[in-house]
């Protein structure tokens, strides 16, 4: 099932990633290779205008078929050619591609776990995805005190001959003005005072796009959380649990990042900054949003053919996030990461540090 | 899933039918009687604002709890308690609710298969729902002849002690001018005619809203109807097949009804028409579009309470239908029945009768 | 300006009118006319698809020229043609179709009060149209008895050689049960029990449709009523007033009269009763809903060309009226006259009368 | 008339613009002022939550009171009290807020332009504004030449006791790498290059955001562009003209600025980039494009009360424009100027010029 657009059904995570593979490894390199099933082309395809045309995004709840064993078979079938296609020594263009499928479907287990939390979130019987599973890591560092950076210039972008996607590459520098940024994340707790104190009800604190974000939808907490019978709860891997009110607070859009910054008189940091700092305290428990607009790095370029569409046409309208989070898969983060989302999305295990 | 809001999944038809015979029978009747889940009243209430709230009909297809197994557990723990509550004779009351439980299951099997058509039809791998089912059973009368009928008062209206619905009862009289009706269905090859004829691009044979329907949609043969290299195909329970020409037309809304008709130079009956006729002709491979509003009969009263709300309140924009159709049950057809349905709507076995 | 789709602005009226007699009469009847703009048509055609492209209907009010000084040069100039028309006595055909354009511009004039009052009335600094207009007539006979009629055969539509409109043409006869009407309208005090006794907060009285209706649209009271400071005041042409409880009830949908009648326990008219009863009482200052979906009557037919596209393409999913209202101009109304809308409009000057 | 939600009604700008002046100066600095009209407020209020309840946005063209008479007399009114606010020196806050003011006025002034040319231009008769108004000025230098900044430090914002809006201040400094920017603009005839290459039919050169605009949307050519009897026309304030080659291309939005710069295998530059070289070439035609998110400066604060409502609010999902049009008053331009619209927005005099 597809609830809101942007949560695909788990299935269809399993056979998208398999396709990666089939389309852009097997069927352009791999001698004599079958194609599984010319159908699941359309199916599966996300949003490659340059491999075909494809199911409408909101459809992809509708499928009933392939069913999920037919996926499994698809898997296998994709995995063995795999297989087959790396017993010759891969070349260098290979290499990057298997690189490339490896990190997308990584980025597809995050996202899996991510919808199926909204999928069982908004169910009304509230089912566990895994009974026993913990909200989230708990800080290790609480302190929240703010580390303090000197004005001047900063390099930013990957280096090294290490995997990174195309919107990391181009090094260069920037200039930044003094700052300083907190060691640590904002909490259920810190959150709270804000929504007592009225934060979803004082239009000062939020863009006019938030505040008309706020009203149209009736927000008046980050998404998952209930207050029921004079109590918040707040729904998690684990089933519906009370609020941890030290655990790191998760799930608010942008708008919510921005106004809750706005409202302690502090601000969010831009991802250079971010960049910049974040070898001085631990992250990787949420993604953080940043206050910077999600743009192309002087020098950034689009790979030729449909590879080039994995990122380069998003960048507008859309925001930075840095770090990880708890569901993002072992290996997959790194400092020059750039994650990016509108600003109204929250299904994500999104979170807010803030800078001044 | 749930592809358009009139489709409800199949598990949802098996848990709000058997949530009917729980609300309406066992629990106010069967003594001692445990509720299965009390949070399965919000999931399988359909539309009774009466037995409290419900989920909203566009999110049944994100229920992806309870599933399939835990349905089916539920329908054989009411099962059960339904044979304990027939271990007394019922009284009067209980039988009259007995029976419309019957009959509302069976309305749920026939839009069960309705909508396994629609979900299956819409898929782009067109999967079959049983290889070899037939796409429909051949009219035993192909004359096209019309029948007559004298004007004159006639009788409108279930009589008898048998079950009917409420929307049949207050038999009463009605003053029919002279009529006749077609001894036979449209089949699709009358409606090809149409069609190569420019039916859908000819503003002249719509009502105003029925040409809107066309545009805004871009609507030009039957649902399910596809022309793929110079051929016309459909999609029927039994996979993508040729379209069998000697087939009753089926999946069409009121509005190509009554296009079809005036471009005919003739007109769909009334739905006292039909009644009255009826027994002249074969009937029951389609449900027939009537040009009758569906309102209530003089002397038409809901009952008290929750299922007073079963036919009543939905008295309002709809059409009437008469007949039944090839994924009717057995038995649950008459003469005085009323079907109906949105002007727009085709997913259902809909078909065309001509009048004059 | 055209604050909703249904309401046009005012010089639209002026231009449409004049395009009717341009159109309809003197293009087609009088010899060397000269098009006085032939962008005009497109700009007032208001629905006919047999005469062209024209503007969509939700962009009359974005129409800034033809200034109204215009469209009265417009109108001026067609006069002086329709004169020279008549100088010559008139054929059959163009006297049909003199009395239609007539007829046509008679609506247009009632339309014309209407949409000025909802123009005004939706102002927020209320302006009177005209100052002292007075709310609405009282009625003459305010004794709200029933009057009863008697089973059997009547006759239904219009006879004579008076101008009447396409849909009451087809005399025919309808079996009708006994029933009573009552002599009276709904007054605002009538309709205020309803409000106070919590009408539009309980289901049980409205259609499905209705409700979502109500509940979609946050209505608690008829169009145009504002509970100020603990009074109810009402706008009127001549300004915003106390309500003045002993009026008609005024600016109610469909769905508000039925509900009404259904929690006084009765019901209302159908056209065919309205009809035969409308000599025994007074009527003409509200436009009177009835039970009866807008359909054909038994040998309708629609005239040949674009003006065949007046009334019948419009026979679905609306519901009829009789009567006629305190906006209606003097000798537009007679007791066969069916006028229609959804069931959700209430910008007219609707009311009404209860039967059972 | 409100054809878009973005076009205001050319009085409205009358009426807000006197009403900045009521309620930022004249009520709280004019001793014993007496409000114009206290609904005004309600009716003139743009976007200030600070300043009370506003007419929503798209019912501004719903007003046909007060009249554009009355708005005159309104202005009158407040000029006349205006100057006797300033029969007395103004203090800085006074002075700081007159000004304030007076930018304001002319922001509208450009806006009032901007919007008749939407409305006519979007009437079916094409009406000039003012017969014999020229298309647009030519561009002084139209060598295209490149020209090249060398990568270092470069201060951007406002400096000195001019006025400038807060968003300009916060003068910092940013690091910019080598980059040539053109001195001179993209006209008609670059663009038609780019039209007739099939720029909006291949989605290689658009973000995911603009090829969806274009396929929702339909869109073919700029703003204005008609293609006539095999030529191009385009409608200027002067009336329906052809197409003048040689002029500076107006109205894209960012979606077709950057995808035509995509095509030409070049880029938009960044708003400090512009800045920075300004000098050096000729501005002041078309608002450019840049491929700036609109974010606050380091340091940028917002003032207290509603004022500071006046930008801070807008910063999320919108552009940079820099420079100024032929429809900006005199003197209200500058090189350090920001303004900012959504990506998708085109009826401004909206051009592009190219960096690399």
């Amino acid at each position: 099932m597809q609830p809101i657009i942007d949560v695909s059904p788990p299935k269809w995570h399993l056979g998208h990633t398999t396709w990666f593979f089939e389309t852009f490894l097997l069927q352009p390199f791999l001698e004599n290779y079958q194609v599984y099933n010319v159908d699941f082309n359309y199916v599966f395809n996300s949003y490659y205008e340059g491999v075909g045309a494809r199911v409408i995004r909101t459809d992809r709840g509708n499928l009933s078929r392939p069913s999920v064993n037919e996926v499994y078979q698809y898997r296998s079938y994709v995995d063995q050619a795999m297989l087959r296609l790396l017993d010759t020594p891969p070349t260098a263009q290979i290499e990057e591609l298997l690189f490339l499928g490896f990190n997308h479907e990584q980025q597809h287990q995050e996202l899996l776990l991510t919808d199926i939390k909204y999928i069982l979130g908004n169910n009304p019987l509230f089912p566990a995805y895994k009974a026993g599973t913990q909200p989230s890591k708990k800080q290790i560092n609480g302190s929240k005190g703010m580390i303090s950076f000197k004005e001047g210039i900063y390099e930013i972008g990957h280096v090294g001959s290490d995997f990174c996607f195309d919107n990391e590459l181009g090094r260069h520098k920037v200039y930044l003005h003094d700052f300083s940024i907190s060691d640590s994340l904002v909490t259920n707790q810190d959150y709270l005072l804000f929504i007592n104190d009225g934060g979803y009800r004082n239009f000062e604190h939020w863009h006019a796009e938030g505040w008309d974000w706020v009203k149209t939808n009736g927000v008046t907490s980050p998404m998952y959380w209930h207050f029921i019978d004079g109590s918040w709860y707040t729904y998690t891997l684990g089933g519906l649990t009370a609020l941890d009110l030290n655990a790191s607070l998760s799930h608010v859009s942008y708008y919510e990042a921005y106004a809750f910054a706005s409202w302690c008189g502090l601000r969010l940091p831009t991802e250079f900054e971010w960049e910049v700092s974040a070898k001085s305290f631990n992250w990787g428990e949420r993604w953080e949003w940043t206050e910077s607009a999600y743009l192309p790095y002087p020098g950034f370029s689009k790979a030729p053919g449909a590879i080039g569409e994995y990122n380069g046409k998003f960048m507008v309208n859309q925001k930075v996030l840095r770090g990880a989070s708890e569901a993002t898969p072992e290996g997959h983060s790194r400092i020059t990461y750039r994650n990016f989302f509108h600003p109204h999305l929250r299904w994500q295990f999104t979170g807010i540090r803030l800078a001044k």
